[in-house]
């Protein structure tokens, strides 16, 4: 059972990913909002979604939510695979009084959802000083555009005034619907480096939002500011456009398609897989949630094209033993576009 | 496309498994009952579930129903994983008009499923004739139980008569709910096999539903007829039975348990994993439809009760890192009930 207080957490997530953690990190579960839609709606049932990552912690919120409700309020965790926003446990959802959602920004304002997004509590200003380098001196370029994940967006205002006290023009937008925050960037979605600047600096934890921000952008210099594991880089994609080339090359010998529609409720893509079923008399429609490597293997066809998660195909697709290819990489497969058309898969619109 | 006719293939499913096929299979996917449901409610959508062992063969059912149905009706095949008719893709049944569940007989009928049993063209009287030395001579015990698997319904009557024909009482009956036909078993289900008697002919393929029933029914001699590998053995559950008892065993030092509730349809059991979770403060309800070892570990929990698919538990187990257990072994291994009590884990009625 629980050691900690309510809400304060310092066991971080990379302490077993080979990554070195230069800080505890603490989490703010908001279990009061929680208790509190507990009592105005006199819910008997809570059930609580945390991301890959987060799934550790899930025991511990449900023991101090379970000191903190009444007895007789049952908390469900869910068990589902989550990776973002757009990966709702819609069964777990319909069927609890009140249902929470943590680590992400809300894609899409409901009554049914709390989401949690669990902002971290790391500084981002040391790490924003050794990015400085990296960067274009304001007095040749000042124009630099900022993003950041939602565990970040806390600290936007203080990354921007930070940036501006150096005589940088900060270019900042909320980019589309799909996305909660100004400045917000997701894995699949980067409408908010959409700017009028030759340089990204990108605050926040990880490879995962730089590597599909500089394949979305790659005329912009895209410099990797990170403050949870303490380094600067700068954005590579050439390994990932090479393997991208490779996949739509290969596909071009397809004779059969498997066509992936997902049924998660933030990541389809209807009219995208329908259009191409119904153009392409050897495509076939395959519906599923999570999209992997022994779910297609079953089918046996030849090449797939994947309308759901942009980042499955990209980053996952070497582990799939048929090329897998995005939407728009299909039609150059198939002939209906040129080979240098070939560009990052996005996704924009909710549900 | 298809080289075939409308509705016969021959290709065998055993083939890369490394059993050797003994004849060639041809299956009814009765395309016309398809045809006609489609007719009859104007449908627009259709969907098709095949089971793990058969999902090759969609692309080519695809093919046959586009060419019979008109050119406006979209075809979806589920890429969900799917285990038996407990195992329903309700994603794709909500959402077409027609939704077609092959390989299967109903475990519950419904307007909105159309059930195709695939019923297996293969011989099973060579087999039972050689099964006959490991029964015992009709003048010492003329009781035999007969069962088999929805595969091979068809051919029941003709199993019952032979063995009358050769002196033999044959005990059968139709179990509970849960089972279609009298004489059918399921993985999780030998109700049909509580007859009185001592020996049980299984006349069927594989090993998957001999083993469940020889550990649900260990006082029985389990003769195992294989008429698809043209092979009889007996029923041996020592491994296995080794492999229960040594998962309590581990699982009694455990200190946190997670309480898996399975959200497939005819998966769920709902009262039993609320008892567990509602007894043990140490315990904590995960929902899932798929239960795997991935989804497990994120967790972090010392063990696992599985109120699931029993054969996840059985068959799977030693795939999971920590032990998990049936709802039954999970007394054990707490202290409610004595470890002579353990036994196979079956499951009853339908949703």
């Amino acid at each position: 059972m629980s050691q900690n207080s309510e809400s304060e957490y310092t066991e971080g997530d990379l302490r077993n990913t080979g990554l070195s953690l230069k800080h505890d990190r603490t989490w703010d579960y908001e279990l009061d909002r929680i208790v509190d839609a507990v009592d105005e709606r006199g819910a008997k049932t809570v059930g609580l979604q945390f991301p890959e990552g987060l799934k550790r912690r899930a025991p511990r919120v449900a023991d101090d939510l379970r000191t903190l409700l009444p007895d007789d309020v049952n908390v469900l965790i869910s068990g589902q695979p989550c990776y973002g926003a757009c990966d709702l446990d819609t069964y777990v959802m319909r069927r609890t009084d009140v249902f929470v959602h943590f680590g992400h920004s809300p894609m899409k304002e409901s009554e049914k959802i709390i989401y949690v997004p669990l902002f971290s509590n790391v500084e981002v200003t040391p790490i924003m000083e050794e990015a400085l380098a990296e960067l274009t001196d304001p007095v040749d370029d000042p124009d630099v555009g900022l993003v950041t994940t939602a565990q970040h967006m806390n600290k936007f205002g203080e990354m921007r005034e930070w940036l501006e006290a150096r005589d940088y023009t900060v270019h900042t937008q909320r980019g589309d619907e799909r996305l909660t925050h100004e400045g917000q960037v997701l894995g699949c979605n980067y409408a908010s480096a959409d700017v009028d600047a030759d340089q990204i600096l990108y605050v926040g934890g990880g490879k995962f939002h730089p590597l599909g921000l500089a394949m979305e952008h790659p005329d912009k210099n895209v410099v990797i500011a990170d403050p949870v594991n303490n380094v600067v880089t700068i954005a590579d994609t050439e390994k990932f456009m090479k393997q991208r080339y490779g996949a739509v090359h290969r596909a071009m010998d397809a004779e059969e398609w498997g066509v992936i529609f997902c049924t998660k409720i933030g990541q389809g893509r209807w009219e995208i897989a329908q259009e191409i079923v119904e153009n392409n008399e050897n495509a076939y429609l395959l519906t599923m949630d999570e999209v992997t490597p022994d779910r297609l293997t079953n089918f046996g066809l030849d090449a797939y094209v994947n309308t759901g998660c942009p980042r499955i195909t990209t980053d996952d697709g070497p582990r799939f033993k048929k090329p897998m290819l995005t939407p728009g990489e299909y039609k150059i497969a198939v002939g209906e576009k040129p080979l240098d058309s070939l560009e990052f898969d996005t996704f924009h619109g909710t549900w």
